[in-house]
C-alpha cells in the first residue's frame, strides 16, 4: 500500500512556485490540505511548510495518477511530478502567494496514508487548547505556530549572528550542577553514584558566567535552557530560554550601546520594524512614581503621582489614616474618561480592589460642576488644587488610591494600563524600549524578617553608596539595569561585585552565615580572589521575546512543545510514575501516601 | 585600594599589537602574567585571551605609574596606557607574535589584586588534573585550554551557520521530558506539583525531532545537551553536547551528501586541513571482518580475517574447539613485525588475554625458517595454506585469536591497533573519514534472553528484509549509518520508520508488551498515523568532534565545566546534601544508611 521515495527527488517546496515556473516540471512533496471533485477532476491544495499549492489532477490528462488521488484524504503525504501552468482566467486566487498557478499532475506517489485528525488544520481553531497539547504534532501544522517557530528560528539565529560579529563566545556551562541562590525554587536531581546527594537544575548560569570572566574569556554568551520550580501563575513554564551574556573590562553604559544595537537588528531582521536609538532611560524612583510600576508601559501618557503633601491634613480618613501608616496616596487623571458610563467606573473599581485597593476615589469633572463621593471631606478648595496638581479639565476622570506601598502601587499601575485600554490609548504597532536604572540594591523581607537581594546577591552597588552598608542599607542603590519593552521587562542584569570583601558584605547582610556563605558560596569568594576583573551582564526572556515579536497571547504559542499550568506534557504525559527498581538505584523513596 | 575603570576604555587587545602600531597611544586591559625588575626598570608580560604584551615601566618617564607598578604581583588585573615601541635591537622576541614591540607605560591602575595562585599559569603544566578541576576558574586561563574553548565556540557556530544556509530549522525540545528508550538509565527529576510522578532528563531529543518531521517542520537542529546516568567508564560525562538532526522526504544518500559537506566546511575553518569527498562507505559486515570493530581506523592498512575454513579440521584444538562451539579463529598479518622481541611478543599476548583472548598464537616468519608454538599442530602444508592467505613475507609475523565471536572480535581490534601503534603505521596528521552502513537492526540479548535495537527502536530496516521479522530477524539490515573518524564513532544515524504499523513490529519484537508500548510509546505510535513523511537523520558527538580538532587527550580538555568519573565537580561541589525540608516538598525521602 505505502510506497517509497525511490528516484523521486523534490525540486520545489510549494510556496516557492509562482508565474515564474510558468511550463516547469517540477516535484512537490507534502501533505494533502484539502481535497475536492469538480467536474470529475480532483483539485488538491497540497501543503508544506512554505504555504499551499494547487493540484489538478485530469483523467483525460493522467488516468493512473487520477485513480491515485481519488484514494486520497485529508493530511495522506504524497508526492507528485507535473507541469506548472497557469490558471485559467478567474480562477485566480489573490489571497494565495501561489495563487496564479496549478500543477498539472502526471504523476502522484502516497508516501504514507493519515487517520482523520482530531481537528481541521486550520490558521485559526476553536479547538481548546488542552486537545491541541495533547495533539501537539498536528497544532503545529497549523500555519500561524509554524510561523512563530520559524520566526524564533530567525530570532536566535539573528541574537547568535550579532554576538558573534561582537566577539562573543558561544561558551557552554554545566546542568547538572548546585543550588543557585536566585530565589526560587531549583529542581533536584537525585545522584545515583553519590547516594543521598542530589545537583540542581540552574535557575541561570550566573556564576559559571562570572567565573569565565574570571578565568579571562572577556566576551561570554550562551542561548541556555533555565529551570524554576515555582508555583505557575499566568504565563509562565518550568523550563525557560535566555539569551545570557558577560562581559569584562566595562561599565553600565558600554553594555547598554551593545544591547541597543542588538535590538535594533533583531527588529529589523526577525519583524521588519525599525527602532530608534538610544533607548530612554528612567530612574526606578521616577518609575514607580509615575507608573507605580518598575516596568513602565512608556506607549501611552497617563501618569500616577503621589498627593500625600497635598492631601495629609484634609478631613478624609481613608487618606489621612493611610499617610499616618506610613502609607500613600496616588491620583492619576483618566484623561477624556468623562464618557465613562456608572458601570464601567464600577468595573474598574471592582478590579482595583480585587487587586486589594479597599477602594477607588474618583473626582469626575463635568460642564456642570464636579461629580464626586469624596469632595464633601476635601473641600472645594483643596479639591481644586488637587485638581490643578494633576492638570484635570471637563471631561476627565482623577482616581485616588490611598494604603500600604507596595499595595497601591500595585493596583493603581493595574488601574493605569486599564484605563490606557479603555481609553483606547495603546498602540498595537508601538514598540517602546525602557531602560530602567538606580533600583534598590536590598529591599526588606517581610516574612522572613531580613534583607534580600532586589536582584540578585552578586550586583554590585554604586560605589558612593557603600558607606550605607553599615547605616541605612536599604538606601543603597545598585549598579542593575532592566530593559523594559511595552510594560513587559525583556531582560535584566548588572555590573557585578568583582571585590571578595564586598561580596562578602553582601552575603552578610543577607543574614547567611559564615557557615552557610562558605558551604554554598565558599568556592566563589575564593574564585574571586585570584584576579578578577570589573565585570557584567544581562540575561533576556528568548520565550517573551519571541511572543511579543510573534504577537502571541501566550509563550506557549513560541514553544515547540511546551508544558501547562501544572507543568505536565499532555502530550507524551510527563512526568510520570517511575518503577521502584529505578528509585532503589537512586537511593530514594516516596513520601506520600499512594492513592489506590 | 582598588579603582574602578572611571573614563578608560580599552582599545586593543594584548594580541592585537605588533610593529604596525608603533607610535600608537593605546590602553589595555589584562592580567599580570609576569613581573621581573631589570636595572630599576619593571617589565610586566600583560595577559589576555588573545596573548602577552610587554609593559615597560621606566621610573624616569613616569614615576607615578613605576611605583604604582611595584605593588603588582602575579595574576593582578591592570589597565594601563601607553605608547606602542619597537623593541631594541637584540630584545626581540621571535616566539612571541607581539615580541617586536613593547608598550612604554605612561599611566597604570590596578584594578583588582591576586592571592598567589595555587599553580603557574603555564601552557604546560603538571598539576594534578584533580587540583585544576578544583581551581577550574585558575585552569581556564592557561593558554591550551583557551584555545580549546575558542576551538570549540568555532566548531558551533561552523555547525549552525553551515545548517541556516541549508534551510535547517534550530528548534528547541524540552529538558523536562519522559523516559526515553535509548538504553542507559535516565536521570530523574521528581515534580513537587505532580507528587509521586518524576521527569527524565533527555538521553536525545528522539521522538521530538521526529514528531517536528510529522508536524512538516522539514528540516531541523539543534545542538543540545544530552543525559546519560551510565557508570563512567573511559572517556564519558554525565551530560553531554550532541549536534542533532532530523530531515524529511530524503533517503540516505542526500543525508551522507549534506553532512560529508559539513565536515568539509568544520574541518577548513576551524582546523584549516582540507578533507576529500567522497567519504568511503563501508558495510558492517566488510567493517567487523577486516577491522574486527564497527568503527574502523582506516589510517593503517593491516587486516584481520577469519580463517575458519582454512583450519576447520586441523589438529590444534583450541582452534577446532573454538569453531565446533561455533566461534571464529581469526589471523592478521604484523608486517614487519619481525624486530620484535620475544618480550614485545609476550606483552601484546598479555594485552589481548586482558581482553578476554585464551591466548594470542603467532607464527614469525624468520629468514632461516619459521618460529611458531602451533606450527607442530597444523602441519607444514596447512602452515603455509595460512601464510599465503595472509601473505606473509620474511619479517612479519601473523597472530591468531580463536574463541567466541565478539570476545575474538573485541581482543583482535584492539590487538590491530596496537600493532599499528608499536609498528609506527598510524599517522596523527590524516583524518580518516568513513560511512559504515548495513549494520544488522537486532542482536540478541544474552542477560535478558530478547532481542535489542543495535541501534535505536526508530530505525527502520532495510525494506526488503521486512519479510525477515517472521523468519530470521537478526538477519534484518537497518538503514543506519554511522560515521567514523579515525577509528572513533563521531556520530550515528538512520532512516526512520515511518509506518506505524512497521513500528508496532519493531517494539513487539522488541519484547515490550502491548501494556508497555502504549504506556511508553501510545502517543508516539498514534502520531505516526496521522499523515508521517519518510524521514531520517544523525546526531554526533559535539564533545569528541571538539577533542580531535584540538587534539585533545580527553573530552574534559574541551568543556569548559567538566565532570569527574564520579560525576561530580570538584570547584563547587556538586553534587551535595539538600535539606529536608526540600526533599519533603518532593514528596521524597532518602533510601540510604546516613553514615555519622
Amino acid at each position: 500500500m505505502l510506497s517509497l521515495l525511490g528516484d523521486w527527488r523534490r525540486t520545489h517546496y510549494c510556496g516557492e512556485l509562482n508565474g515564474k515556473n510558468t511550463g516547469e516540471d517540477i516535484c512537490v512533496m507534502g501533505w494533502v490540505h484539502r481535497r475536492r471533485d469538480h467536474g470529475g477532476v480532483i483539485f488538491i491544495d497540497l501543503r508544506d511548510k512554505t504555504g499551499l499549492l494547487q493540484l489538478v489532477l485530469n483523467p483525460e490528462i493522467s488516468p493512473e495518477a487520477h485513480s491515485i488521488a481519488e484514494a486520497v484524504r485529508s493530511e495522506y503525504v504524497v508526492a507528485v511530478k507535473g507541469k506548472v501552468e497557469k490558471r485559467p482566467e478567474g480562477t485566480i486566487n489573490e489571497n494565495l502567494p501561489t495563487g496564479e498557478i496549478e500543477i498539472i499532475v502526471k504523476e502522484i506517489k502516497i508516501l504514507n496514508n493519515a487517520k482523520t485528525p482530531p481537528f481541521q488544520i486550520e490558521e485559526n481553531t476553536n479547538v481548546g487548547e488542552d486537545v491541541r497539547l495533547k495533539y501537539r504534532y498536528l497544532d503545529l501544522r497549523r500555519p500561524n505556530l509554524q510561523k512563530n517557530i520559524i520566526l524564533r528560528h530567525n530570532l536566535t539565529r539573528t541574537m547568535r549572528e550579532y554576538l558573534y560579529g561582537k566577539g562573543f563566545l558561544d561558551i557552554e556551562t554545566p546542568f547538572l550542577t548546585k543550588s543557585t541562590p536566585e530565589g526560587a525554587r531549583d529542581y533536584l536531581v537525585p545522584s545515583r553514584v553519590n547516594p543521598g546527594k542530589f545537583y540542581a537544575l540552574p535557575q541561570s548560569p550566573q556564576m559559571f558566567k562570572q567565573l569565565l570572566m574570571i578565568s579571562g574569556y572577556d566576551r561570554y554568551f550562551q542561548i541556555v535552557r533555565c529551570f524554576r520550580d515555582e508555583d505557575l501563575r499566568a504565563d509562565r513554564q518550568p523550563e525557560f530560554t535566555q539569551l545570557d551574556m558577560e562581559m569584562s573590562f566595562i561599565d553600565r553604559q558600554d553594555l547598554m550601546d551593545l544591547i541597543e544595537g542588538l535590538f535594533v537588528e533583531i527588529f529589523q531582521k526577525v519583524a521588519g520594524i525599525t527602532v530608534q536609538r538610544p533607548f530612554p532611560v528612567m530612574t526606578y524612583a521616577e518609575a514607580m512614581e509615575k507608573y507605580s510600576h518598575d516596568a513602565p508601559d512608556t506607549r501611552f501618557e497617563l501618569f500616577t503621582k503621589t498627593i500625600n503633601d497635598l492631601v495629609k491634613d484634609c478631613e478624609f480618613k481613608v487618606f489621612t489614616d493611610a499617610i499616618k501608616e506610613g502609607g500613600i496616596v496616588k491620583a492619576i487623571n483618566a484623561k477624556g474618561a468623562g464618557k465613562f458610563s456608572r458601570k464601567e467606573i464600577d468595573e474598574i473599581t471592582d478590579y482595583a480592589v480585587s487587586l486589594g485597593a479597599k477602594g477607588l476615589a474618583y473626582i469626575k469633572i463635568n460642564e456642570d460642576g464636579l461629580q464626586s463621593p469624596i469632595i464633601k471631606f476635601l473641600g472645594e478648595q483643596l479639591t481644586h488644587r488637587i485638581l490643578d496638581t494633576m492638570d484635570a479639565k471637563v471631561g476627565d476622570i482623577v482616581f485616588f488610591g490611598a494604603g500600604e506601598k507596595s499595595t497601591v502601587n500595585l493596583f493603581m499601575s493595574k488601574v493605569r494600563l486599564e484605563l490606557g485600554r479603555r481609553l483606547g490609548l495603546i498602540d498595537k504597532n508601538k514598540y517602546n524600549f525602557t531602560w530602567v536604572i538606580d533600583f534598590p540594591l536590598l529591599e526588606w523581607d517581610k516574612e522572613e524578617k531580613r534583607y534580600a537581594a532586589v536582584h540578585h546577591p552578586f550586583t554590585a552597588p554604586v560605589d558612593e553608596d557603600i558607606p550605607l552598608f553599615d547605616t541605612d542599607p536599604l538606601k543603597i542603590r545598585a549598579k542593575a539595569y532592566d530593559l523594559v519593552l511595552n510594560g513587559s521587562e525583556i531582560g535584566g542584569g548588572s555590573i557585578r561585585i568583582h571585590r571578595s570583601d564586598i561580596q562578602e558584605k553582601m552575603f552578610n547582610i543577607l543574614g547567611l552565615t559564615k557557615e552557610e556563605c562558605d558551604l554554598k558560596f565558599g568556592f566563589f569568594i575564593e574564585a574571586l580572589r585570584y584576579g578578577t576583573p570589573p565585570h557584567g551582564g544581562i540575561a533576556f526572556g528568548v520565550d517573551r521575546i519571541a511572543s511579543i515579536l510573534a504577537g502571541a497571547d501566550s509563550i506557549r504559542d513560541v514553544i515547540a512543545f511546551p508544558k501547562t499550568q501544572k507543568a505536565t506534557c499532555l502530550m507524551s504525559d510527563a512526568p510520570n510514575k517511575v518503577d521502584a527498581k529505578q528509585l532503589k538505584e537512586l537511593s530514594i523513596k516516596l513520601d506520600i501516601i499512594e492513592e489506590k
